[in-house]
């Protein structure tokens, strides 16, 4: 097993309209954002933050302790999307040489590089691990040096994230003389990783191993470090089972405690597991994933079912309105599941990935790319978000910017490096993950190769791969055949293939000398179907959900009428699917004939009323339902939203 | 109109049962509670607080800043219990001499009487009207002394209330000198007209008028309060909507905020719009007994949609399984709804006592009155209540006590008066607004009358009104037919009465000259029936409760099997009664046919599963349930609970 670094280029379709929208809207907006330019937004003031740290500039430190990492997310952003030549690149180029040059500035002689410290507590470096997030915006920053460093060759923020990687390794670890600590938010770990991987420096792999192994043993840093004179939380929160530090992680059986927490920690996990082969660290990583996405995680890939601890809660609890399903914790298991992707080669790790990205993650954003989601519920009645305090984390309109805007960078850099993970590589194979219109130029097995897939996915069904490269080439191509589809088929050159006998893991695995030209034809059923949870899962027993493709769908007010709780969809009630042109820029829509109370009531009539020994029915009227994407929900103003209907 | 005093004494059947635990166990458990002598019960210092106070004793203050109010709710038990003969008063009155004697013994020269500030901060007094609950604590003690002196003539404690009493008039009103304050939690304005009712003294009226009147006018006395450069916050609650400050009560509307704080409020406005004919207030009364009841109440009469400041939310928002509906709210719903019907002399008002009283109220006393619980919900998982936030206000198993522990010594007064709620008077009328077996002896127009009443209810559909006095009397004996009751009959010495002709405002008008020994039978014929909730009720859409006369129904584990989310009960499933003596001491139960999954599951089953096209239904499976009183649950050990069944 190994890693290898690809990029497939995104030229059509779905996700080239993404990456469009992030080029042109969504990293400007942000560099707007984090320089306080955005009109009636929270103030961010992270780059300024930064200026006066570099010394650039004067005034106080505002903002959260981790405000630092909202320019790291937003210049690991501009890297990516630097990543290919394209019109508005010299722009977020100099935006970026801009962020590079008072980063650069603010580090310290020693390495450190934290505005809130160097600013406000050069005192307290280091000595509330467990709530002051330095180790988690250092590793934001390494990510933003790696991925910038890729796409530009820019040694200086090489250089910056290098000198503060040593500066950490010099401090961090079990050797004598250094300090047996480890983050309270994870993310440092997966970052060090990309650095080693980029830089080849040992070091690195095993300081992040270090960090991985030693969160959660006993004595317990977090306690110890509590327990100094000097000590001052932040925060307070002591369950250490929130910061995954309950215990280490080879002995954890279920996702707990935060969700961006555990699943960052996971990546960097089976990361670690992949570099150096540790049986026992990715058997960890299989059974948290298992828990996370079996038996934790909501029908559009969102994780995090409270709002307090902003945490996981425990097997099948799973409410719709009460959801966190933070866009960062769906961002999370998508990478962590490329990560067992690259592990195992089992299609199921990429189906989650796809399910998280068309849904729960892009679910965050809003169309024109200006406002977003931090919780995504799959249930919103806009009243209740108002006027009662259980939903008081959810909102029913995307917010410009938040006082903790973590998600809204996270999502453009993870839309910006989406060619990172279209496909894997292991060995003689190249394994398809997810599908797209692109191309991609790799080595497998020690061999250059081309390959280009065409597709309207996820509205139709048809994928094309064909073989680019200038000369043949003998390799595996392993192309996945998503769960949700009961029905694939395949050609090679217009023949047909026995899928069954090339199904290996979910991947049909298509093993010969590729011929320039050659085409494999993937055909992947798509009807609108109805979904059911497992029964376990109270919030959803006696509901349908409808899915189409990797799509999963959502009943709006704006088209389907208020009052959504009462909307019963039958058994079986035609689903009929409709290219609508005139909506969120094209989107295939579901329409069907449903029921539902219209609104008539006696005004007079009584909060109970009797039905008698034997029931009347309640009241309903036939009404015309239209399911659109979940992920285009709350374009259009204010509304119920429902994704789990009545049956 | 004018109120007048009464007291029925309850000498048999439902009632009796439970006047006969508050006696035989909860005053004794409660008073050992009171004194820490309940080993694994939360410390309640009370006792304590004001044997230190009283300098009878040495050591800290402990506990809430309202701890005094156990005790004098306690009292105020003890006090109704002390109504009439029964073995163990003597035991009782022993402990409410010891308590007066200590009371009496903290009471500072001036009057003031409040262990905490006596003891923690003398220096601190009425300097935090919002939040100190300095007021709150007198009006309960006030309460109590007004119980006590009823039946005791004890002079001791009447001093004792109306020194404090006195006191908080010479220091609170708009005269010159005064201070224009009031209580952050209502309270003391509904004591102080008890006071005044059995004084006579005025000022104790126009003190309660005062408080009323001031409250939520601008400038706001708690905004000022806090502006103090010496105010200290305590929990630091500003919404002044929560203490019903953000407004006078005269232009409010709705009922919000804090539940209980609002029916205290309301309790004490009706009281006074009755003695001074105020129609203004009335009319105020009339609006917010509107919203509470007919748009903000459970079924079960339990108030308080959110656990957030225990308040209400908004009009229909009634989720079962995060709703607080504490009990002291529900308390104070019955007394509210009692003074409405004080002063309309309408029906619906004491159908609302009913639904309160025989479901979510007596749900917060355990069956062996050792254990209690303050929130009150109608749907319950228990593994939810111990691993999601959103359910740590729900305990699935009543406590022995609690360290803010209101509701229990509050159900106790409430039981042990509760021969005060069952009858009003009016002019020549009398009003049987609840049904029970016992006697009143009380002066109807300016004669004394004795009637008598003899039923089975709520199990049993016959209520048997006989006239006792010596001699005949010439009154109107107005019977409440309740609401739930589609067709009630009556008759008088065993003619039938034209009951459509009797009725006003929901009562059978019954004018005659009483001969000894007439009886009136009235017939409730009471079949198990399904409710339906107002379809804006959103928790409740598609779903069906059951009821039988006033008892609303639940299921349980225990009898009907987990995963109650699952079960439906179909419109037309027969609901068979069947009177079980071998539960709960003798109820009807109500049997029935129902489905829901019986747990069968294959192990690998993903979480989600399409069910294709044309949707396949979820698996049920036949079940047996069985629908017990919702006031009953929890007393069999931890499991399901669910009042709201799918249909």
């Amino acid at each position: 097993m190994s890693w290898q670094y690809l990029r497939a280029s995104i030229e059509g379709g779905f996700w080239r309209a993404y990456q469009d929208l992030v080029r042109r809207e969504v990293i400007p907006f942000q560099w707007k954002a984090l320089n306080d330019q955005i009109p009636g937004a929270p103030k961010s003031h992270s780059m300024e933050n930064l200026r006066i740290a570099a010394g650039k500039s004067r005034g106080e430190f505002e903002g959260m302790v981790f405000q630092d990492s909202d320019v790291s997310k937003w210049l690991e952003a501009a890297g990516h999307a630097l990543g290919e030549s394209a019109p508005g690149n010299d722009q977020i180029g100099q935006w970026a040489e801009e962020a590079i040059e008072v980063l650069a500035a603010a580090q310290q002689p020693d390495g450190y590089l934290n505005s809130y410290f160097i600013v406000k507590e050069p005192d307290r470096r280091w000595k509330n691990l467990r709530e002051a997030h330095e180790l988690y915006s250092a590793g934001h920053l390494i990510e933003a040096g790696v991925a910038v460093y890729r796409t530009t060759k820019n040694r200086k923020i090489l250089d910056v994230v290098t000198k503060l990687a040593d500066h950490i390794d010099s401090r961090f670890g079990i050797a004598e003389g250094k300090v047996r600590g480890y983050p309270g938010h994870e993310e440092v770990e997966l970052a060090l990783v990309k650095l080693y991987r980029i830089t080849g420096e040992k070091r690195y792999l095993a300081l992040a191993k270090y960090f991985v192994d030693e969160r959660g043993r006993s004595p317990n840093y977090f306690e110890q470090e509590a327990a100094a004179p000097d000590y001052r939380a932040l925060w307070g929160i002591r369950e250490l089972d929130y910061f995954q530090a309950h215990k280490p992680l080879r002995e954890q059986t279920d996702a707990v405690g935060h969700a961006v927490r555990a699943m960052y920690l996971c990546i960097a996990a089976a990361d670690i597991a992949l570099e150096t082969g540790d049986a026992a660290l990715a058997e960890a990583c299989d059974r948290l994933w298992e828990s996370a996405t079996s038996r934790r995680m909501y029908i559009t890939g969102g994780i995090g079912s409270q709002a307090y601890h902003e945490a996981f809660t425990f097997d099948y609890d799973l409410p719709n309105d009460t959801a966190y399903t933070e866009t960062c914790a769906a961002i999370g298991l998508f990478f962590f599941s490329n990560r067992m992707a690259n592990l195992h080669h089992d299609a199921r790790y990429a189906d989650v990935m796809e399910r998280t990205l068309y849904n729960g993650i892009i679910s965050g954003l809003a169309l024109d790319g200006h406002s977003y989601f931090y919780v995504n519920p799959l249930e919103v009645h806009p009243e209740a978000c108002d006027k009662n305090a259980n939903f008081a984390h959810v909102k029913y309109r995307r917010q410009p910017w938040y006082g903790c805007a973590c998600c809204p960078p996270n999502v453009a850099r993870l839309l910006a490096s989406l060619g990172e993970y279209l496909y894997h590589v292991d060995g003689q194979t190249l394994y398809a993950d997810l599908f797209h219109s692109g191309s991609l130029t790799t080595s497998v097995g020690g061999r250059e190769i081309s390959i280009r897939q065409t597709t309207d996915y996820p509205w139709a069904d048809s994928v094309v791969f064909e073989y680019t490269g200038a000369t043949p080439a003998n390799f595996t191509l392993a192309v996945r055949m998503p769960a949700w589809c009961p029905e694939p088929s395949m050609k090679l050159s217009g023949k047909k293939l026995d899928l069954a006998g090339l199904n290996r893991n979910g991947y049909a695995h298509v093993r010969r000398t590729w011929q320039p030209g050659e085409r494999l034809e993937l055909q992947l059923p798509m009807r609108a179907m109805r979904v059911h949870a497992d029964p376990r899962v109270r919030a959803d027993w006696g509901k349908v959900a409808i899915q189409r493709g990797p799509i999963v769908y959502c009943l709006e007010e704006a088209d389907s009428g208020p009052n959504l709780q009462t909307v019963t969809l039958a058994p079986q009630a035609e689903l009929r699917e409709v290219f609508r042109s005139d909506l969120f820029g094209g989107i295939v829509a579901i329409g069907a004939e449903g029921r539902g109370w219209d609104g008539s009531e006696e005004p007079g009539g009584s909060l109970y009323r009797s039905a008698g020994e034997r029931g009347e029915s309640q009241p309903l009227a036939p009404r015309k339902l239209l399911f659109i994407p979940y992920y285009a929900w709350a374009n259009r103003g204010a509304g119920e939203m429902a994704v789990w209907i009545r049956e």
